[in-house]
């Protein structure tokens, strides 16, 4: 059983839905050594949040984006956190319907994907900034198999 | 600690929020040997999604369903990815709101499951198919305690 | 690798988002053995539901509440299961919409969460009463590194 656990930053993202599986990936090089285990992802913040999502075609995304205001509108009469601007309540509500982490099976030193999954980073504010994100990784390496 | 991980295959179902509990458990008999530990299942689509539900009256997963396509329509005028369907953005949306995976604890070799929850299935497509799903198990076996 | 878990009861609380951080965090004070690791919260209901958020004002949590309530509403004219009253079927939708369980990570002793991230029991029921949560813990323990 081995751990790995490295809390890593996003470059700062418009607001919407991107792509960024290569983005962290690239953080945690040492996935390929898992031979099986589990891969957690979590987002430090209430204002963006992780989701998995389809890897292929960009307007899937900007219709999540779009979708998402639709649904969330902000300057809802009936809003009293609104000090922070008016990105700010619907962020936190987007936030708690798309979640803050993701679990991902690992297997032969990749994450175990469906050929259209990835990762989706998902900012809800108009100007949300860099984005702290835990990894920990638990699994089995491949050396201890091997040897 | 022990680890179990193994890909499995559900029977295409038609599109709603189908119990599942039983077809995924049979798929892995193993879990009755874990005294403690955690069950990650996983879905590999971004179509279709994993939720726990109330497991005991069926016009709950029926109402689960209208009240998703209620919220969730098809055609709205500013969906940009229509091409595979009219089905097929709702889909993507749908499971992003009700998530590609679950975490369960697993105790005296069974889920440590509340009695009213079972694992749905959500088939968010008109025509599925077969869905792959990665179940990994990680935890103490009985065996080890025992002896 | 090390283990902890533990089933706990959370007393009543009225409809709405409680933030229960401090009261998770009592029932579990081992968690500060953990050099690292993950903890896994589950809630055993169906009509009640775990989530992450602002910790801060608490006009966020009624705001949460007063939106979840305006996007499910009670008594929607396609609703077929009415008998355990008009705040079950929509109770188990918001509980399908944000979750039964969160898995967060460990580090140092402490829940590495986000400066503003609280953890909130969201009780979707006018009469919820307790609510049973089992706490999964996995991670190295403190001693293990330090002798």
């Amino acid at each position: 059983m081995d751990w790995l656990q490295r809390e890593i930053q996003l470059a700062p993202k418009r607001r919407g839905f991107h792509l960024v599986t290569s983005e962290i990936l690239r953080e945690v090089p040492e996935i390929r050594e898992f031979a099986m285990g589990l891969s957690h992802v979590f987002i430090k913040h209430t204002s963006a949040s992780l989701s998995l999502g389809e890897n292929a075609d960009p307007t899937v995304r900007s219709d999540m984006e779009s979708y998402f205001n639709d649904v969330v509108p902000e300057n809802a009469p009936y809003f009293e956190h609104t000090m922070e601007g008016p990105d700010d309540m619907p962020a936190h509500i987007k936030a708690a319907l798309l979640g803050s982490s993701l679990m991902l099976p690992i297997r032969d030193g990749k994450l175990a994907l469906g050929t259209w999954q990835g990762i989706y980073l998902c900012e809800h504010r108009d100007h949300g900034g860099r984005r702290g994100l835990v990894v920990t990784i638990c699994g089995v390496r491949i050396h201890r198999i091997r040897s």
